[in-house]
């Protein structure tokens, strides 16, 4: 049968959104300036205005509901966002009321980071998997957990916040109280910066002379390309990060038990200078039962795994009710 | 109505059981030697007769099934192990039915420490919570996640391998693959190894003398009593172990968002010099929202927490087959 839904990405610069098919994926895209610093009743607004917009070929009770994927806590039952970073002046608000009631469609909110978990298991790499771990490389790190092909959620659907495990007690500091966070690692910004202290105690590498005008652009596609030409030292700080990523990874396999991990994210573009080293660190330091079936896999649906995933919620969830 | 069910720990050196009903709890206990050197077909006859034994007072009609706990790999579907440690000569064993053909009841297996939660769970602090998670600090660190009222055990069964967390990828090593593994800190011979390598380097204070003849006597009991007297070196020593059990519940919290925490075991006798610096210290490192009913529990069942969980997992699954 042919299902139709509506996913939304809510970011604090755009938000972006995608009328999906159950089984074709996405159908059409959009996207408009959040505006946050207009306050909340203009994002509302424009929430309600792409929606229509995305959908506005389709008989509107074609379409089954609308998932958003927003940043902050979101309540256990996905209608209402606490506290969001970057939307100014968003206390508690109740998004799924404010969208059914300014659009007609049954709506749901939840994590971005576990939509695109979502999205991985319905149309990605997770498409395989009943069980897998899903960990975002971006500017942070986050992640999502598929269990039995459903997201595990926690007490109180906060589950997952992969970036904030530590590997170092006593180790680097971020934004983040967990003192040696893996994104303290890497996150794209630390990487970066790390990678810029290194090269700048080398400036015998080419790529100090490179980047010494702009070190802010040193980013890990960057270290990918001259690691592929070759460059040690490019080599070497991918090979570390991609350590310490392998320690973070066998914490959440003992924990969990799910040992098919899929990455995506800017720095996952590092590619297999960060992930080989992070599969061989991890498979020396799981318990041997552990290492069976053990896996990571790259998952290139880029930023396109959250919108199918928040649309998947949507669908899932106003089936559901 | 009236409920019964055999719970059994099957140990290395003995092998206890009891016969537990599903309100009053524990109704008739016994115990009696393992002798695994006699061999596989001594250790299931030893399983059947002390099944019947502790339950002959009874009907065995009454009886709804055994649930068994026991080290090594356990397989998902809870019938067979895999080369338990301390069992030389088991390879994959169908405990299930062989228990089942030498009784008559329905058995299932996990593995110990997920049974202990189990316990907690139905008999223990355990009962007020939906979700919480019980790490058992004894020889080793182990542990069980409950999730709605019911085990987490992850994609294979194997979940909660909570001892083998790291807390520092570069730290101590145990007999564990996972370097810096909490086990490594909070696992009793390390952590009487360590207290011992910190008394030696002060051989004024008074437990130097007291154990210098028999330094391994100096287990976490004999640690706490010193703290309770004033000893500062033993305050610090055990504020030590619970800062590094703080960064480990950290990480579970942040992957699992269960925040309750209940601890049992030998090292958790040391109590509140263990477990307050560890509250203290996991406070500061959770993100905030994750702060919020965030609490560690002593349970203080026991070793009896194994058996209740056995008896509950024999009951259960009796009745859902």
């Amino acid at each position: 049968m042919d299902k139709y839904a509506i996913g939304i990405d809510l970011g604090g610069t755009n938000i972006k959104a995608a009328l999906v098919h159950s089984e074709k994926g996405i159908i059409e895209k959009a996207s408009t300036p959040t505006n946050a610093d207009q306050g909340l009743e203009h994002v509302l607004t424009q929430l309600a205005t792409i929606a229509k917009r995305v959908s506005k070929d389709f008989e509107p009770e074609k379409i089954l509901g609308i998932g958003i994927g927003a940043p902050g806590v979101i309540s256990l039952d996905r209608t209402t966002v606490s506290h969001p970073p970057n939307l100014p002046g968003w206390e508690e608000v109740h998004v799924a009321k404010e969208l059914e009631e300014r659009t007609g469609w049954h709506t749901r909110v939840e994590n971005d980071a576990n939509l695109a978990a979502l999205g991985s298991s319905r149309f990605g790499a997770g498409k395989n998997f009943d069980h897998f771990i899903m960990v975002t490389l971006g500017t942070g790190v986050g992640g999502g957990i598929i269990y039995n092909r459903d997201l595990f959620r926690g007490a109180t659907g906060g589950a997952a916040e992969l970036g904030h495990v530590s590997i170092d007690y006593n180790g680097a500091k971020s934004n983040s109280p967990a003192i040696g966070g893996i994104e303290a690692y890497l996150g794209q910004r630390f990487l970066s910066t790390h990678a810029w202290d290194v090269i700048s105690d080398n400036r015998d590498n080419e790529l100090y002379s490179m980047f010494s005008d702009n070190p802010e652009k040193l980013d890990p596609l960057a270290l990918f390309e001259a690691a592929e030409k070759g460059n040690r030292l490019a080599i070497d700080i991918l090979a570390e990060a991609g350590e310490k990523l392998g320690v973070a990874i066998t914490n959440y396999i003992h924990i969990l038990d799910i040992r098919k991990i899929i990455v995506s994210g800017g720095v996952a573009k590092a590619g297999k200078y960060i992930l080989e080293t992070a599969h061989c660190t991890a498979l020396e330091r799981l318990l041997p039962p552990m290492r069976t079936d053990f896996e990571i896999i790259y998952e290139d649906l880029g930023n396109d795994a959250a919108l199918l995933g928040a649309a998947s919620l949507g669908m899932e969830t106003a089936l559901d009710s």
